[in-house]
């Protein structure tokens, strides 16, 4: 890689440009985000040129899009590049979906770095924020890993310190769906169950209830693309939990109680 | 109180007797257990002296039941004694209600500190574990906070730091089922799913699962005696909550979505 460019210079894309510099990346980093992100992301060193998106796409062999989904969707139909592009959407489907019918010169490579914080904006920017996480990539078919750039850009990843994990788009949806977007509407739930039940918060509560609350705390505005882009698997993980927690009803005065508190702790402790 | 006596010198009964003796206590704790807790909570200086349950109850003031619910509904018609009895029970309906008819002499004023830690026994007894925890007191009636001898233990509870809460036993109950019990089971059902799901725990998952699922490690002893005498109020928690997620479920594609998490946010930040 010569020439970086990050499309979306937030928390993630900031980032990305710090770890990179940080891993002793020497080339170009391109910024492409409105001007007062842009002009904080050249500020803390996250990138070394704002730019527009067309000149980014023209330049770079790297492009990185980091923005919400919705806008990864809209960016792609306007890239006229040569460049590996890959992105850090947080559904994959949809977004490798429409890059396979608008990327033809360059080679798409979708991405979901599993990394985050509760606070957003490159002000937040981290260079250690993908040490340590998982970092999905989401080949259509696995020889996709296996062009020179895409070599390259794994090489990246592991230099950052982030774990790469290969899932097809639609296995990645399908487990997140049950990992990350049901844990959340749970705790969104509950949330709205306890404001129903209880008209406000209640001192009688155990420490336990902050931990299942923590994930009520996020904006709507960043699940809104996660909610349409994975409506199906969603859906799904949605009927069939409640199906569970049905079951789980219907046994509270049985010995299946047992199992079933024993199997949650063998899962969590990674022996399930 | 002159002499108080607490019965089961675990890690919420050891702490006790610590708190008491850190906010000036100078009569004598009794301690009613096994020999080797015994020991541990006299080497700890949570307890002054090992005894017998008819002993402890002969000589006490107070009498502090700290056992495990099932446990506590054994010791309380087995109990000769004038003093006030407490207890720490996590529900409170089945046992006031058995005290009111096995406690002749003293009185009985049934209580719930909302502390914990996730490991037990004596040695990690902890003089301010109930230090600006919520200890819920369950009176029948509001007249029983007002006997010389339950102003005297609030006013222990204030020396150690708890924040006293007043509820009537039924609705203690109806609350911990919404705060406490629906959100266990929820991150027990959540564990099986996934386990279900994906066989395993799975690299793809942020880290909100990791607060989702930390519940998911209580072990089922500790549950089994809640979910016996809180039954009812459970049953039609985990009915409710189930029907709220199949609204939210049909709700995935709709702009009620947004106000479904800006209802969650509000709950909790405290205002619902």
């Amino acid at each position: 890689v010569n020439t970086c460019a990050i499309i979306g210079v937030g928390l993630i894309g900031g980032s990305f440009g710090l770890a990179l510099r940080k891993a002793g990346f020497r080339g170009a980093i391109l910024g492409v985000d409105y001007p007062e992100p842009a002009a904080r992301a050249l500020e803390r060193g996250a990138i070394s040129e704002a730019t527009s998106l067309e000149s980014a796409a023209a330049r770079a062999d790297l492009l990185y899009l980091a923005q919400p989904i919705g806008a990864i969707l809209e960016t792609l139909p306007k890239l006229d590049t040569r460049a590996l592009v890959t992105d850090t959407g947080s559904t994959k489907a949809a977004i490798v979906s429409c890059a396979a019918t608008v990327i033809r010169r360059g080679q798409f490579l979708g991405g979901h770095p599993m990394a985050g914080k509760a606070v957003s904006g490159v002000d937040h920017a981290d260079a250690d924020l993908f040490a340590g996480r998982t970092y999905v990539l989401t080949p259509r078919d696995p020889s996709e890993l296996e062009t020179p750039a895409a070599r390259e850009f794994r090489g990246w990843l592991e230099a950052i310190g982030a774990r790469p994990v290969i899932a097809a788009p639609e296995e990645h949806d399908r487990i997140v769906a049950a990992t990350s977007h049901l844990p959340q509407l749970l705790s969104t739930a509950l949330a709205g169950f306890l404001a129903e039940r209880l008209g406000g918060r209640s001192p009688i509560a155990g420490p336990g209830l902050d931990d299942m609350l923590r994930l009520a705390g996020s904006p709507y505005d960043l699940w809104r693309d996660i909610l349409a882009t994975n409506d199906a698997e969603i859906d799904a993980a949605l009927r069939d939990f409640g199906a569970a927690l049905e079951r789980l009803r219907a046994d509270l005065a049985s010995v299946r109680m047992r199992e079933a508190f024993e199997a949650a702790q063998r899962f969590k402790k990674g022996t399930a």
